[in-house]
């Protein structure tokens, strides 16, 4: 994740894929990450001044509620646009890839 | 979540309730929370460097087990202390109160 | 679900689609809808019992979790199937509706 | 508990706990495991006449939604009964093995 990092290492770190499907949320997208850190640092803040359990509580259920929303929108995304023009001959490696990262995605509840 | 704001108004915010049980383990939840926050400008990262959309919901899903492994903890310290120890005369608030919050934590993943 | 009702009925509950693409794992499906209809019972013979909540709470937990397998099955023959092989004309509600199905199936945790 | 089963036994299967807290709930839990129970034979019956898989992963959402409410029904009643309650030299056994309940809980929509 690191800026300096080549392009082609961060590919290769995804098997070969190069391509990216969220363009037109980018913007939305960006948004919604800023409001989130900015509502993890708001936690943080919450605990170093002993705030009530409960209330953090409330806060963490709202990060995972922002955060699995813009992960919904970036696999709409991907299914739509990577997945659907798929070349026929890396079809079945980019279903299997998809069906991983959903049962990711789900499971990422109970991690 | 201001730094400003006086003690007795967030008290207000949450039923009047000032205690809070996490003290223990608030070096440990500082700590993650800090790294979620890490995690979170790693995306926003990824998505300006228009990196793979697998990729990015595989950090997505990191995020949401981060932020869900600290609300179990503070979930556990919230049982542990404020609910065992209530007042008797606080005794069935506390527990809806509780019960409300777990509820809305199994919630957030799918709001 | 009545085994009674048309077959043309039960096609315009679904805007029309009658396809299904589970029809390799039907097999395995229908021995684990099977297996978890006995779990459900196993459940009330349980609290029948009066077995210790605890207890109870694990089998409801391994429920939810062998039902959500059963999903992830099914989603990811739907998107094999259906969603790849969609008529370029219904290649957005296809799409749309498939959305549908992921939020609501992530979202069952919640309601 | 049954009054036909030997108290040891069922003692002996949940770490010598004995009690249940889901009294006043009873008939609530088992008239939504019954419903359950007829839910689950209803998705087999739309497999086995080839349901649209849309249709199936509906019902299979409402399954999980309704398995997790009857947890969290046995969740409050234990924590308000048993947890509340427990022998001041059982309460920390009685608040790990609550834990542990609530993470399984919790990640069952993920295994």
């Amino acid at each position: 994740m690191s800026q300096s990092l080549p392009m082609i290492e961060l590919a290769s770190a995804s098997n070969d894929r190069i391509g990216h499907s969220y363009d037109a949320d980018k913007g939305k997208i960006l948004a919604r990450l800023k409001r989130i850190e900015g509502q993890v640092r708001g936690i943080s803040r919450m605990v170093e001044e002993d705030k009530y359990c409960i209330d953090i509580l409330t806060q963490v259920s709202a990060v995972i509620a922002s955060t699995r929303s813009v992960g919904m929108l970036v696999l709409e995304d991907h299914i739509r646009g990577c997945v659907m023009n798929a070349d026929p001959d890396q079809r079945e490696s980019t279903l299997d890839e998809l069906n991983l990262a959903i049962e990711r995605f789900v499971r990422s509840v109970g991690n």
